[in-house]
């Protein structure tokens, strides 16, 4: 929760929590958290001083742990350092790369005063950092102009809404070919959609993979490879010239190897770069966009229809009704497994920040929390619909929230696409070995789950229904769950026709 | 689960996790386990060697993390070392003090092949140590004879069967009054209750702590002061005597630092004590006891009508009913929080490892997960009932578990002490500051939590309901959550009367 | 060595050490390079991997021991990444801050091959970053001008030669009064000698110090507090405004927590400030100006006359001698002790690192192998003159490279302030106890122990030999030492007038 | 110095350093100690808390640094941790494996006080193991009498006095062929010498090597692998049976998996091992002993005729001269270099630590520092002669330490084989790759470098002179260097014959 407030607001969720089990409950979260850039600042307790180097109940050793998953843990070793370790953990956990930061008080330390002031607010800024160097620029220009078919990338970092105006203005002075990772879902508004080759990530089989292999210059901006390993997506790695947009330097290797960075505010640089207008309307370059624009569009068409009556509801047929059903601002949040392949794949967004899923650490579990942070950071809090989709298995890791949901009164809509299985192992298991093993699970009634909550439940065992019961549920002002047999028998088609290697 | 496998069995339960939050997932559990001297192997997956130091997809230090967690955690470097990594991470923790040992298999040594054959099964067994220096056991005797008033004080190494027995031994040969820790109970059989002052740990405020404040000598078996600090219990560390028996050298400290050290197998070490046989025999020793005897069982004659009838079930009806209902091997699982206060210092166990609590970490969420690991280790597997209580809150960590104790076809009965907060912090949160904050829980249901899971649910809302309900519950052959609404307004009291330090 | 040519340069100085103690014996080394902002790489050797979790010949945890000294430690953990782990580890040693890194190969990685080729040469470039956002660069601009009594404080990464050029070019844009610490050493250039305060660092008594604490707004270039505690010499913090220019955001705490910061190229950024050209010119910062030059150069008129004839050569005496005897372009590097906190308070340099010392660890021992390291980088190597000072107990600290030197053939003057005692700790040993203890050494004849290596040894043991020897071993080509025994009985005028907290 | 105090007293040695590189400079000595298993105590000072986080002069994270080189680093967090903190440290340091421990004081911690007292003394001595279970010393005694060939294995822990006195019991009891490591030297007595097949260590291809070849069962006796590889001793691993005698459970691996484990005391284990009095008496055991013997011997008849008259001194010239020149209780310090290896093969020791080495890291520079520290113990202080040997490489890694020789009065004579190169590293290249690179040293004439420090220097530069020189730097009282021009032609001798894996 901590994690999505971060990540929607730009500045550190703050989470608490105990010694011992409390504070490690915390590593997940917070792993996920600074994997996925997201600001997030957690305190938690560690026993008295005097008994640091004892066995005493719930002695374990906070900053060793936590600093495997945070960019700083600072422990309060004399009550006078605590207003400068309250500031450092936020401007840590604010500078980019974001993450998360953790401070340790030992309860002796709690329990006494210190002389030192709080700083002013304004010092809990982040750090600002500028421009590139002008010849560095000038080489981006340079490289973009003179490409045959330079196409942007758009990464995790490019997905706030300061660096989502920068893009979006760029591509007005300099219409590129666009592709983007899954955290940067909702970069490209509409009237730019025809420059967009879709969302890349898990299986090099996408339209915007076609696009990046077609590339001669890539311009890469805010990409992490927490995201996509550029060993897959850039395999062949001589062929394209990269240009790296960031807060900071590249994660140099030998698939990810920049000829020019522009490091800095990445909105700044953005706005500074305009090296032609006329490269979409290169025959070449257009014909490319309008058949993965194409390919892009095709399943529309067939969405609905995939599900058979009396069968259960194909993932295609879902998302197209959920598009339909849903304005564009309203915010999603994806869970991870099956359900998530197909969601980041398919599902449309256009304004940053309003599709939201784990792609670095693919924390299971993160659907619901996230809905109920993003609700709890509403102006007034839980006054609109938030929807967050998950499996049943993903559902699992966090279902106990709803309780969360429910006494904070928050108004969310959350669908379970149910197979009774671990899915996204069980089909790359088979993918791998032939067969599966250990993804079992199932006989859970999320209908009556949700009710023992006292939130609603939903149920929907035919594709017939799903249209009926999904405009039911998203009116529904509270908090509902919807239980969906889900179709899955054509997920293995999920990982086919992966891109050669030899693409372009 | 798998600690609790390594807590009943001696030898490692073991586990095993996908790379990233599958690992981190892990932390608290095996922080749990190295905590409270359980043996666990946790086998998990990381990112392949080529991308170590490279962003890629759940990216995570393993061993960084869990080494704060773990006895051992050791990463596959080549393929050549599984077999030896292997048997050190069993025999690392499967010595004492036994905990939790983890390896890391980067994904592409797990897809290559090792031509170093497994070890033999022998290889696999824990280190043996043998019996102390012959001057260190006559300086204990020695002590023990000339001590005015000893104490035999059992730990959390004192409770496996093998210790028991020879604990039962030496007292038939040395009857000598003993208190024991939470994770020690069922040390004491029946016919040695007369000796037996009861359990201490959180609040020192119970009849074995005022034995262990008028002893004179203490001897100290298996005792870890992850469960009690010794600065508590022996506040006035100067007036008592400390004698040492663990598999392992003392942790000393200013409170803990014993006069004499009985190093190597506890059990051999007891088999030759015998100081004497006329301890007990004492009248001043007899009386102390008696007196507290009377002190511990005193509860018993009114517990029933602790409950108003149309009121709420009082902690003490339920304990003395379901001490009625259990035969002496029914193993009883307890969850932190406020019912973990009352059955470890209430609820009787006269076999070793039949009671069993978290009292290192106080870890919440065990209760229902130990049931099944410890429902799956009989023979046949889930053969027999097994018992577990938790709160509310506690309930919450892990209640997403119940679908695997259904599918595996557990036969556990789960009591749940509903009383819709955090209590034990609520009460300790109004000791300390005059009020509670951030404790309130509550709104759900679960019974019906219970049959969303294919489990039987079970509600019991006024006292005179328990008796009928528990007998039902106990007798349905599978798994069964019983939802008790619990009377803690008279929580504050577990807390008072603090032993003065000054109290012999 | 290798440290001073990353000082020197810029670029990684590069050294390489076998397993075991041999690269434990780098650790202090790189934990000055680290501190002090020096890059270089470390090259060391591991025992096989088969072998990394078993006993074994000069089996140590080098990642684990030198992350504590390093910017990064990688293991290689398979052959295909050595190719990648070069790059990082150079580019990261590179980067602002800059410091040492370190790479570690296992002895049969050593023995492989890898298909992975070396990276182009330009991709071994740091990253660079630009300008600051121009909404800071104005507020900077605002402050300056506005303020009643600018200074310009200068810190270690404002001595390279690339900032000494921006500094420059600010100060004859803006002409303001400045002080630098010990690393900034010849930041300023004759013709700018009347806006220049002295230089700070131990010890709060200095002419620098006063302006510092006469100053409305400070304006701190490349400053780091490893050189200079912010709550020394802005104790009274509430005072003066702080703008803090560095490639890299400020060391936020109580006493340093600048108004405004100007992050990225500290040269962009100083180019682009130009708050005014009239500041020096304020009669009130003129007059202070004045003051503190005056202060600043007394001592030189009597510096030889410090020394009585048939006494001990007094620092001064020595000091103003070498300055006559220097061209400005000589290097001359100042070991730690006592020596030290003279030289880099009296001894003037006009260009950019030229005058070096340790001034973060205060490292004993580099005074000679840095005239070794700085000697080989010359063109042709060994071609000029290198001066290098230390005590008699900071030369013993590496005194064996003696033998480097010789056989290097380089060509350095070293001159040993001998007082046969480990001096600077000796007096502030005497401040605080008012006694000394473990701090004699003596009865090593230096000049005798230069020719046992085959280099030219000089002796002065009365003051009055001290110029001509001076000029005789200045005039050796090849390697000298000069022991020098030196009168020591001034030195706790050193720490005397200590500036009041509240000074303004 | 403390680590030699360590070994030769078995109670820690003391070292003490200041902040940053005072702490730093601890690594390697501490490193070699901990390998070594010699019980050290360090004290160090930090940073005072406040700045802990912050940048300040000498800011380094010791307790991380060097608890990758010490059994435990602790910090005192508050100051009534410290008497608890100092007991710890010593008894960690002094448990078996002994090794070294550290302390880390912040300087705000060191000028407060504590209202804790100092524990006791007698809670300083370590805690005491006793003797394995009953069934596994009738399991080892079952093994050596039914072995056709056993073999007894002394390793580093059995060259303690209290061990020796034990190993040398056993031996009379029990009379088996027996082989030693470096550090076990003198552990067999003269009137026991016709058992002993002489030390195994670096390059297996020496007579012991044969007789662990031969074994069908080894004995090993406070065995550690730190001092040699099982891998290259019991390479093929499949035909001897290991017996584990140590105070600790055996490093297991492939090639090290004892059959049985004697833990505890190791003294008292062996007190209690006497399996059969016949074994030496078995005609082929004494056969292959004699020829051992003998072989072991044969160099003893040419030795001083391999140098040649005017040529240099050969090694087992010189070896041969000391043996004749020191009584068996003179103490030796052997340097790591080629001299280690020809001396730890070759010069003989019948009394428990009088022959040291490092055997573990195999450190340069011990030598002259080791025979500083074993004087300084004696009693009274350094009235004893103390002979140290090293190369003129090693040499100079500790050489300023002649300094502390002379202040502190030692009577040392110290013998340095020099042959201008790093030579062990050199013989190793030409072994591997045909060539020698970066070993050159040379130029320093060591006989005016000791008089430089006001030590005696003495030249040996042609065969001939050897003898008296010898004579009368042993004669001389107080401080000499002798400088011995070294014939190291036939050093790659030492590495040939290597024992072929099938050799049994």
């Amino acid at each position: 929760m901590a994690a999505v407030v971060g990540r929607l607001t730009g500045r550190p969720g703050v989470c608490i929590a105990t010694s011992g089990p409390g504070a490690s409950n915390l590593t997940t979260g917070l792993a996920t958290a600074t994997t996925e850039g997201d600001p997030v600042l957690a305190i938690v307790g560690i026993v008295p001083r005097a008994q640091s180097h004892r066995h005493t109940h719930q002695s374990l050793s906070i900053p060793n742990l936590l600093s495997s998953v945070c960019k700083s843990v600072l422990n309060v070793d004399v009550e006078d350092q605590v207003s400068e370790i309250v500031l450092r953990s936020i401007r840590t956990a604010s500078q980019f790369p974001q993450g998360a930061t953790c401070f340790a008080i030992p309860m002796d330390v709690a329990q006494s005063t210190t002389k030192v002031p709080a700083f002013d607010t304004k010092a809990f800024s982040a750090p600002k950092y500028g421009i590139a160097p002008a010849s560095s620029l000038e080489a981006a220009n340079k490289l973009v102009k003179e490409a045959k078919f330079p196409v942007l990338f758009l990464g995790m970092r490019a997905g706030s809404p300061e660096v989502v105006r920068s893009v979006r203005g760029f591509l007005k002075r300099c219409p590129l070919p666009v592709v983007e990772t899954f955290q940067a879902a909702g970069a490209i508004s509409k009237d730019l959609v025809h420059l967009f080759a879709g969302r890349v990530g898990l299986f090099r089989n996408q339209p915007g993979d076609k696009l990046l292999a077609t590339a001669d210059v890539i311009v890469c901006v805010g990409f992490d490879a927490y995201e996509y390993d550029a060993n897959v997506w850039n395999s062949n790695s001589s062929d394209a010239t990269l240009i790296h947009i960031d807060y900071h330097e590249a994660d140099y290797g030998v698939h990810y190897s920049p000829e020019v960075e522009l490091l800095g505010s990445i909105e700044s640089n953005l706005d500074l770069l305009s090296p032609s207008d006329k490269i979409y309307s290169r025959p070449e370059v257009t014909a490319v966009c309008l058949a993965l624009r194409e390919e892009l569009s095709a399943w529309k068409a067939t969405a609905k229809s995939q599900s058979q009556p009396g069968g259960l509801v194909h993932p295609l047929h879902f998302i197209a009704l959920l598009q339909e059903s849903l304005s564009e601002d309203t915010l999603v949040t994806v869970d991870i497994g099956t359900v998530y392949i197909w969601m980041m794949r398919f599902f449309y967004a256009y304004q940053p920040r309003r599709l939201l899923s784990s792609n670095g650490q693919q924390t299971l579990g993160v659907g619901l929390p996230w809905a109920i942070g993003a609700s709890l950071i509403q102006d007034p809090p839980c006054s609109q619909k938030v929807v967050s989709l998950s499996g049943d298995g993903g559902f699992m890791f966090s279902s106990q929230e709803l309780s969360t949901a429910v006494l904070q009164k928050c108004n969310i809509t959350h669908f379970i696409w149910n197979d009774g299985h671990y899915n996204m192992v069980e089909f790359q298991e088979v993918m791998k070995y032939g067969r599966s093993s250990g993804i079992a699970l199932g006989g859970v009634d999320f209908a009556k789950f949700a009710e023992a909550f006292g939130a609603k439940g939903f149920r929907v065992e035919k594709a017939e229904e799903l249209e009926e019961v999904m405009a039911e549920a998203l009116a529904y002002n509270g908090v509902s769950i919807v239980d969906i047999k889900i179709d899955y028998s054509h997920n293995l088609e999920l990982a086919q026709d992966i891109i050669p290697e030899d693409y372009r």
